[in-house]
């Protein structure tokens, strides 16, 4: 069976870079952004309303289909978010079953339980998260102060649970429906990546 | 400063193994019930008696010094605890500035904050901590039911609990005390030692 490690991370936690690290300490693929590509190729969905939906729950009115936009009704969006966590399933399963990789978020590890993997949770304190977040803010986010750094971050969480917690009927974050958890607040995430190769 | 790596742990978990493993190959210090007899050499208090309270809640009468017993009043009995909690505190960070270690449970993590110990917490779900427990059941426990072992392990649990969070004002299990949290449901614990040992 093909070695999987999915890692959830909370938002600035530094979990996706020690997702990328540790993927390529092993010589394994990874895939966090690829995953909505993939499903977009595979779909109806575009890209873009994709990126929006998965891992989120927000109900905006955007294109659900390359070219066209539609006001949601309540019941029309839930079953539109079934059907996309339906294609979420079956790209994540490909990906695993194709070989040894990194999935980052997207509940993959509860999607892929069936092939054991190795479930990373990574996590850090919120002013740990906040000061990584001010120091890689990308040229549109440089007026951002640290306090409106600190709702983004949390607001992305809430997300991320909310999403995650409705598909899985498990609690986003718990320790319990996890491996390993990895506190990054005081850790160089390089060297926790070689540590974790090193591990695997 | 020395490696320290403090293991908090539910009961039937495996986390004393896994200290004792990952000492082992780390070829550093290990110390679980050794803090006890130290913490009785060093104070009056019976080793019985410490070992009846470290980590537990109990109010039961007991020998509080060697060969004297008494009947505890609330106050006294509370005065005994923090006492105790001093000598736990003086003895865990003797044996922490003497060289490398792994120590077990005694609110480590906590006592040793200064010194950055690395943190881990072991558990497992409740299942696999009954097998684990049934397997290993000593002669006078021969007897005991899975029922019986699983009211047992839960009862240890909550003490350890209680013990940690009065003394800590932290929440015992709770991810974010820790640096990392293993599950040991499904793993070997060598393998898991093993590996640990390589990270570190």
């Amino acid at each position: 069976m093909n070695k999987i490690i999915t890692i959830g991370r909370e938002f600035g936690s530094g979990g996706r870079e020690l997702g990328i690290r540790l993927a390529d300490e092993l010589g394994i693929k990874y895939y966090d952004k690829e995953i909505l590509t993939r499903m977009a190729e595979d779909s109806d969905f575009s890209e873009e309303y994709i990126s929006s939906t998965v891992e989120t729950r927000q109900s905006r009115i955007l294109p659900i289909t390359v070219g066209h936009s539609i006001s949601l009704t309540s019941d029309y969006r839930i079953m539109q978010m079934q059907e996309l966590y339906r294609t979420q399933t079956k790209t994540i399963r490909e990906l695993a079953e194709d070989g040894d990789c990194v999935i980052i978020g997207r509940c993959a590890d509860y999607i892929l339980r069936d092939m054991k993997p190795c479930r990373i949770f990574v996590f850090a304190d919120i002013e740990s998260r906040v000061q990584r977040c001010m120091e890689r803010r990308t040229e549109d986010e440089q007026s951002m102060t640290e306090q409106e750094l600190r709702r983004r971050i949390l607001a992305i969480d809430k997300e991320r649970a909310g999403y995650y917690n409705d598909f899985t009927f498990q609690k986003w974050g718990d320790k319990k429906n996890y491996d390993l958890c990895i506190n990054t607040t005081e850790l160089d995430i390089r060297e926790c990546a070689r540590g974790l190769a090193r591990f695997f």
